[in-house]
Protein backbone atom coordinates (compact mmCIF):
# COMPACT_ATOMS: atom_id res chain seq x y z
CA UNK A 1 0.00 0.00 0.00
CA UNK A 2 1.46 3.10 -1.26
CA UNK A 3 0.85 6.32 1.18
CA UNK A 4 -0.98 8.85 0.03
CA UNK A 5 0.30 12.17 1.61
CA UNK A 6 0.69 13.81 4.71
CA UNK A 7 -1.19 15.77 7.54
CA UNK A 8 0.71 18.20 9.07
CA UNK A 9 -1.68 18.75 12.46
CA UNK A 10 -0.20 22.27 13.97
CA UNK A 11 -1.28 23.39 17.65
CA UNK A 12 -0.66 26.91 18.44
CA UNK A 13 -0.80 28.30 21.69
CA UNK A 14 -0.06 31.75 23.41
CA UNK A 15 -1.61 33.39 19.79
CA UNK A 16 -2.78 37.12 20.51
CA UNK A 17 -6.20 37.05 20.94
CA UNK A 18 -6.40 40.38 18.48
CA UNK A 19 -4.83 38.27 15.77
CA UNK A 20 -6.95 35.29 16.33
CA UNK A 21 -10.28 37.17 15.75
CA UNK A 22 -9.21 38.88 12.71
CA UNK A 23 -9.92 37.10 9.28
CA UNK A 24 -7.86 39.38 7.63
CA UNK A 25 -4.54 37.96 9.62
CA UNK A 26 -5.52 34.76 8.53
CA UNK A 27 -5.88 35.33 5.45
CA UNK A 28 -2.43 36.72 4.90
CA UNK A 29 -1.06 33.62 6.89
CA UNK A 30 -2.89 31.44 4.40
CA UNK A 31 -1.84 33.32 1.73
CA UNK A 32 2.13 32.95 2.94
CA UNK A 33 1.59 29.24 3.52
CA UNK A 34 0.24 29.13 -0.42
CA UNK A 35 3.06 31.00 -1.93
CA UNK A 36 5.77 29.40 -0.18
CA UNK A 37 4.51 25.91 -0.89
CA UNK A 38 2.82 26.72 -4.02
CA UNK A 39 -0.01 25.71 -3.23
CA UNK A 40 -3.04 25.28 -5.82
CA UNK A 41 -6.47 26.34 -4.30
CA UNK A 42 -9.16 24.80 -6.25
CA UNK A 43 -11.82 26.78 -5.17
CA UNK A 44 -12.15 30.24 -2.79
CA UNK A 45 -11.63 29.81 0.72
CA UNK A 46 -14.70 30.00 3.12
CA UNK A 47 -14.53 32.13 6.17
CA UNK A 48 -16.15 31.99 9.05
CA UNK A 49 -16.31 34.42 11.80
CA UNK A 50 -18.34 33.65 14.71
CA UNK A 51 -19.39 35.95 17.32
CA UNK A 52 -17.30 37.23 20.23
CA UNK A 53 -15.88 35.56 22.18
CA UNK A 54 -15.93 33.02 19.12
CA UNK A 55 -13.22 32.78 16.73
CA UNK A 56 -12.66 32.44 12.72
CA UNK A 57 -13.01 29.35 10.44
CA UNK A 58 -11.14 28.78 7.06
CA UNK A 59 -11.74 26.30 4.78
CA UNK A 60 -9.05 26.15 1.36
CA UNK A 61 -9.93 23.26 -0.76
CA UNK A 62 -6.42 22.70 -2.50
CA UNK A 63 -5.37 20.42 -5.63
CA UNK A 64 -3.14 18.94 -2.99
CA UNK A 65 -5.75 18.57 -0.71
CA UNK A 66 -6.42 20.67 2.03
CA UNK A 67 -5.67 23.56 4.47
CA UNK A 68 -7.83 24.77 7.20
CA UNK A 69 -7.86 26.54 10.57
CA UNK A 70 -10.08 26.81 13.69
CA UNK A 71 -8.95 29.98 15.78
CA UNK A 72 -10.32 30.40 19.99
CA UNK A 73 -9.10 33.78 20.95
CA UNK A 74 -10.27 33.60 24.69
CA UNK A 75 -7.57 30.81 25.33
CA UNK A 76 -4.93 32.20 22.56
CA UNK A 77 -5.20 28.84 19.98
CA UNK A 78 -5.31 27.80 16.88
CA UNK A 79 -5.39 24.47 15.28
CA UNK A 80 -3.87 24.65 12.15
CA UNK A 81 -3.76 21.40 9.43
CA UNK A 82 -2.08 20.88 6.05
CA UNK A 83 -2.85 17.75 3.90
CA UNK A 84 -0.55 17.48 0.78
CA UNK A 85 -1.48 14.39 -0.77
CA UNK A 86 1.52 14.62 -3.03
CA UNK A 87 4.92 15.32 -1.48
CA UNK A 88 5.77 18.76 -0.14
CA UNK A 89 8.87 19.81 2.38
CA UNK A 90 7.37 20.64 5.68
CA UNK A 91 6.85 24.18 6.05
CA UNK A 92 8.15 26.42 9.05
CA UNK A 93 4.95 26.12 10.66
CA UNK A 94 6.71 27.47 14.20
CA UNK A 95 8.18 30.18 12.80
CA UNK A 96 5.10 31.35 10.93
CA UNK A 97 2.87 31.11 13.39
CA UNK A 98 4.88 32.80 15.74
CA UNK A 99 5.17 35.91 13.05
CA UNK A 100 1.81 36.09 11.62
CA UNK A 101 -0.33 35.09 15.49
CA UNK A 102 2.49 35.74 17.77
CA UNK A 103 2.23 32.49 19.08
CA UNK A 104 4.96 31.61 22.00
CA UNK A 105 4.55 27.61 21.64
CA UNK A 106 3.37 25.52 18.36
CA UNK A 107 3.32 21.85 18.46
CA UNK A 108 3.63 19.93 15.03
CA UNK A 109 2.34 16.54 14.16
CA UNK A 110 2.74 14.49 10.87
CA UNK A 111 0.83 11.68 10.29
CA UNK A 112 0.97 9.92 7.14
CA UNK A 113 -2.06 9.33 5.37
CA UNK A 114 -3.18 6.19 3.61
CA UNK A 115 -0.74 3.63 5.34
CA UNK A 116 -2.74 1.27 7.11
CA UNK B 1 -4.94 24.11 29.34
CA UNK B 2 -8.82 23.23 28.12
CA UNK B 3 -8.73 20.77 25.28
CA UNK B 4 -10.02 22.27 22.37
CA UNK B 5 -11.73 19.46 20.69
CA UNK B 6 -10.88 16.32 19.31
CA UNK B 7 -10.29 15.00 15.43
CA UNK B 8 -10.70 12.08 13.88
CA UNK B 9 -8.18 10.90 11.14
CA UNK B 10 -10.00 8.30 9.38
CA UNK B 11 -8.48 5.41 6.78
CA UNK B 12 -10.59 3.88 4.92
CA UNK B 13 -9.12 1.06 2.72
CA UNK B 14 -10.08 -1.07 -0.34
CA UNK B 15 -13.39 0.91 -1.30
CA UNK B 16 -15.12 0.26 -4.16
CA UNK B 17 -14.08 2.68 -6.47
CA UNK B 18 -17.22 3.58 -8.38
CA UNK B 19 -18.09 5.20 -5.08
CA UNK B 20 -15.03 7.08 -4.47
CA UNK B 21 -15.59 8.48 -7.97
CA UNK B 22 -19.15 9.48 -7.48
CA UNK B 23 -19.54 13.04 -5.75
CA UNK B 24 -23.37 12.04 -5.18
CA UNK B 25 -21.95 8.73 -2.89
CA UNK B 26 -19.73 10.82 -0.60
CA UNK B 27 -22.66 13.55 -0.34
CA UNK B 28 -24.59 11.01 1.31
CA UNK B 29 -21.97 9.86 3.42
CA UNK B 30 -21.70 14.03 4.70
CA UNK B 31 -25.30 14.07 5.48
CA UNK B 32 -25.61 10.54 7.35
CA UNK B 33 -22.80 12.14 9.22
CA UNK B 34 -24.48 15.53 9.71
CA UNK B 35 -27.65 14.00 10.68
CA UNK B 36 -26.48 11.51 13.36
CA UNK B 37 -24.29 13.59 15.15
CA UNK B 38 -26.11 17.00 14.90
CA UNK B 39 -23.81 18.93 13.49
CA UNK B 40 -24.61 22.42 11.99
CA UNK B 41 -23.21 22.98 8.69
CA UNK B 42 -22.30 27.13 8.60
CA UNK B 43 -21.85 27.17 4.56
CA UNK B 44 -22.83 24.78 1.75
CA UNK B 45 -20.15 22.14 1.10
CA UNK B 46 -17.49 22.66 -1.23
CA UNK B 47 -16.86 19.50 -3.78
CA UNK B 48 -14.37 19.30 -6.35
CA UNK B 49 -14.06 16.18 -8.79
CA UNK B 50 -10.83 15.93 -10.60
CA UNK B 51 -10.65 14.43 -13.61
CA UNK B 52 -10.42 10.40 -13.66
CA UNK B 53 -8.10 9.11 -12.59
CA UNK B 54 -8.51 11.67 -9.92
CA UNK B 55 -11.00 10.74 -6.69
CA UNK B 56 -13.32 13.70 -5.27
CA UNK B 57 -12.65 16.18 -2.30
CA UNK B 58 -14.99 17.32 0.09
CA UNK B 59 -15.15 20.28 2.47
CA UNK B 60 -17.91 21.10 4.42
CA UNK B 61 -17.39 24.01 7.49
CA UNK B 62 -19.30 23.62 10.93
CA UNK B 63 -20.20 25.16 13.78
CA UNK B 64 -17.86 22.13 15.49
CA UNK B 65 -15.30 22.75 13.09
CA UNK B 66 -14.82 20.58 9.99
CA UNK B 67 -15.48 17.86 7.96
CA UNK B 68 -13.21 16.73 5.18
CA UNK B 69 -12.95 13.68 2.72
CA UNK B 70 -10.19 12.98 -0.05
CA UNK B 71 -11.06 9.81 -2.31
CA UNK B 72 -8.53 8.03 -4.57
CA UNK B 73 -10.32 5.38 -6.82
CA UNK B 74 -7.45 4.22 -7.91
CA UNK B 75 -6.20 2.63 -4.97
CA UNK B 76 -9.39 2.03 -2.97
CA UNK B 77 -8.06 4.73 -0.29
CA UNK B 78 -10.53 7.50 1.43
CA UNK B 79 -8.81 9.86 3.73
CA UNK B 80 -11.82 11.64 5.98
CA UNK B 81 -11.34 13.84 8.70
CA UNK B 82 -13.97 15.10 11.60
CA UNK B 83 -13.04 17.94 13.94
CA UNK B 84 -15.27 18.85 16.91
CA UNK B 85 -14.25 21.37 19.21
CA UNK B 86 -16.83 20.51 21.31
CA UNK B 87 -17.79 17.19 22.87
CA UNK B 88 -18.97 14.56 20.45
CA UNK B 89 -19.91 11.26 20.46
CA UNK B 90 -17.49 9.23 18.05
CA UNK B 91 -19.12 8.06 14.87
CA UNK B 92 -18.91 4.63 14.08
CA UNK B 93 -16.79 5.36 11.08
CA UNK B 94 -16.04 2.02 10.52
CA UNK B 95 -19.40 0.59 10.21
CA UNK B 96 -20.60 4.11 8.12
CA UNK B 97 -17.74 3.46 5.78
CA UNK B 98 -18.52 -0.10 5.27
CA UNK B 99 -22.28 0.74 4.00
CA UNK B 100 -21.78 4.17 1.67
CA UNK B 101 -17.64 3.04 0.31
CA UNK B 102 -17.72 -1.01 0.40
CA UNK B 103 -14.50 -0.02 2.40
CA UNK B 104 -12.46 -3.42 3.86
CA UNK B 105 -10.83 -1.91 6.78
CA UNK B 106 -10.87 1.40 8.74
CA UNK B 107 -8.25 2.94 10.69
CA UNK B 108 -9.53 5.60 12.83
CA UNK B 109 -7.03 7.86 15.12
CA UNK B 110 -8.41 10.05 17.84
CA UNK B 111 -6.61 13.32 18.18
CA UNK B 112 -6.90 15.71 21.07
CA UNK B 113 -6.53 19.66 20.11
CA UNK B 114 -5.40 21.84 21.78
CA UNK B 115 -3.23 20.20 24.60
CA UNK B 116 0.21 21.56 24.72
Amino acid sequence: MKASGVEWIVEAFGCEPARLADRFALEALFQRCIDELDLKPMQPPQWQVFPAPGGVTGLLLLAESHLTIHTFPKTGFAALNLYCSRPRPAWPFADRLREHLLATRVDVRELARGLP
